[in-house]
């Protein structure tokens, strides 16, 4: 080995943090503990079977293309799929050049930060935000800042406020970065007004968005909102997409829609990043897709997800304790809720607390880019079975009950001389 | 869209290059051009009956896992598999912390730049060598240093003359990359005393060796030669596999070996990448290995490419005409020969020359980091037909023979006043 690693690494990955999620998560592996903290889907609604036949029917008619290198840009057939998916989803009219087919939406957030981000730029991200986007943006050195979500989505006269001083200082961020439908991690969606203003926004400022949509098509009250790249349609948008959460995660398939030159600087960076996204999983979702099964997927995982965030919900009601400021958002889709504690609270010490009592969240601060968050936690509905979330939800309720509150800092005023 | 898109990429993207090979070969795409400018297996070698019936095993008794998230570093069963693969090889001995899955080899190539590559940085390469290594560094933007190939690989004389002169400039490499066996392009193969040597200088310049080995299972004649990862065995190395080439690329699957640090920082920068590699393809290879499939596919493989190789240097030796400096390589394995041509040659030039008379391959420039190679060319043996081989090799015959060689420095000199 070299004499000093140190050295050798980049200056970039000296400064890739471990997960913090990751290293809290092992905590709680023991199969006793219920978990609201991971962020997996129900292998419930995987179409295993379907998937089992049309691989067959894949490798039977295409095997010899299936199992070959494919184009950068992603196989046509896919993307033609995906076309119609926006069109039916939102009236989107994309052409094929508007699209690159990428390892699921990391990679798009990865492409994103390797095409835009020299170290110290500047991004915008909500308070708190998708951790992966945060990852992905860090290890390009990346200098995030955070302006706080409000019940809407991300406040657009603190963004307002932000960019025009960093515009005084002849400066502006690369792009902000926003997840508008039931966000990771505060289960919150932005309305149309919103969504229009921070176009108004990004224009008037001459700054990209990234709207990262893992969630969109998971809605389960309320009316549909049209996402913003669909708002925009001047090409001021990238949209990020995967198909992670609305059919499984295993083949890791995403892709990213944007105007033709950012896709075609995307595809010269996926060529030195991985060549081209699996040929062999993209014909069978391709195939998948064409058979008309993908909305029949989701409309399972619809069901399944609106059952479990009810109970959750409904559980969370009835057992937590009535402390003053504990509160909790009402997502309408998505696979996450955001608890509120009451001041004080310390959500790492309470971590501890539930491990032991064997239920565990994620907490808030993993979510923050400026150290905030603390007594905030993030809960997971997709993946706990039914009887764990409404158990679950009892014992953290009675972690919470139980919690001895750290002194806030006016208290500590109060008790100093 | 932002009023000035150049404003807004990062450094890194502005200095992405489109593929030279890419461009070049949209010229090629007529069916009556016969190809030796791909590096496309033989999908014949494919075994996609047993491929089927795997993944119906796989998704039958492990579904609900196969199509979830997995662990970043990969999946355990596979890595156990390729434990015992290195084991079998070249006697080596591996814990599951020295191997991270990737998504093939050019993810290998891309996490070993992010790692250690800050914007300026020096790494070592031949001259030739693989233009998918250019492309990964580049993006992190590396200065390149091309180190000369002989028939016995890398040139140690030359390279620990610019490791010395780099020392006296108080500098050094990242890293000296290299393709020990059957070299993409060069079909050169490293002698264990050049490896030895290797080893010896990358430990007295304290620089890491990066050994990139999409091939070495593939040799068709001579001895095998253990790797350089393999002879260090003090973690100097950081090995690059693939299955793109022993089994198909269509799943893109490689992993990464190397000491347990190195993995370490790797798997943090994988997750802020893509999470991880997928779940389904990585079950779906683990159990293929598992049945001892592996070997068996490799030595079907080994027996058509062994056969395409003596078919096209047959056919070079029979129909090549008799110029002073023509020559080529006789490669002991993987898929590749290279073609010195005469003086005074644009391989450029004869490429438009070749694709009119339905014959292409890749210009030896392309694999050069210093502007060289412009007399050189690339043959691709294992995707061609065996028929398209020796009638491939004949059209070129017949281009380099009618070819009119620009007039060389020397000659220009003798004419001009």
């Amino acid at each position: 080995m070299v004499s000093d690693l140190n050295e050798v690494f980049s200056v970039n990955a000296m400064h890739m943090k471990k997960s913090v999620i990751r290293e809290l998560l092992k905590l709680t592996r023991r199969p006793e503990v219920i978990s609201f903290a991971g962020g997996l889907p129900d292998p419930a609604a995987f179409p295993v079977k379907e998937v089992a036949e049309i691989t067959k029917y894949v490798l039977e008619t295409q095997g010899a293309t299936a199992l070959q290198y494919g184009p950068t840009e992603g196989d046509p057939k896919l993307k033609d799929e995906l076309i119609a998916h926006h069109e039916r989803e939102d009236g989107m009219v994309l052409k094929p050049e508007n699209l690159l087919i990428t390892v699921a939406s990391q990679q798009g957030l990865d492409l994103t930060g390797k095409v835009f981000l020299n170290r110290g730029d500047t991004v915008v991200v909500g308070l708190p935000t998708y951790v992966g986007g945060l990852g992905a943006f860090n290890s390009y050195g990346a200098c995030m800042t955070g302006i706080t979500l409000d019940d809407e989505g991300m406040r657009m006269d603190l963004l307002e406020q932000e960019l025009e001083r960093m515009r005084k200082q002849r400066s502006k961020p690369k792009f902000i970065y926003v997840v508008p439908d039931f966000q990771n991690p505060a289960g919150i969606t932005m309305k149309e007004e919103r969504r229009l203003k921070l176009i108004e926004l990004a224009r008037k400022y001459d700054v990209l968005i990234v709207e990262d949509s893992p969630y969109k098509e998971l809605r389960y009250e309320g009316e549909h909102q049209k996402s913003i790249f669909a708002l925009d349609g001047t090409g001021h948008v990238i949209g990020l997409h995967t198909f992670s959460k609305i059919l499984f995660p295993g083949m890791r398939l995403g892709w990213v829609i944007g105007d033709e030159a950012v896709i075609q600087k995307m595809v010269i960076a996926k060529q030195a990043t991985d060549l081209c996204t699996p040929s062999f999983t993209q014909a069978i979702i391709a195939e998948f897709a064409s058979r008309g099964l993908l909305n029949k997927v989701i409309e399972k995982v619809k069901g399944i997800y609106q059952r479990k965030r009810e109970l959750m919900l409904t559980a969370l009601d009835d057992h937590m304790p009535d402390l003053p400021g504990l509160s909790w958002t009402r997502p309408d889709g998505g696979l996450f809720l955001w608890v509120r504690l009451p001041d004080g609270f310390d959500a790492e010490q309470l971590f501890y607390e539930a491990v032991e009592k064997n239920v565990a969240f994620v907490v808030g601060s993993a979510f923050h880019c400026d150290g905030g968050g603390q007594n905030a936690m993030r809960l997971n509905f997709s993946y706990p079975t039914e009887d764990d979330i409404v158990e679950g939800v009892k014992r953290l309720a009675g972690v919470i009950a139980a919690h001895r509150a750290a002194p806030s800092d006016g208290a500590d005023v109060l008790i100093s001389p």
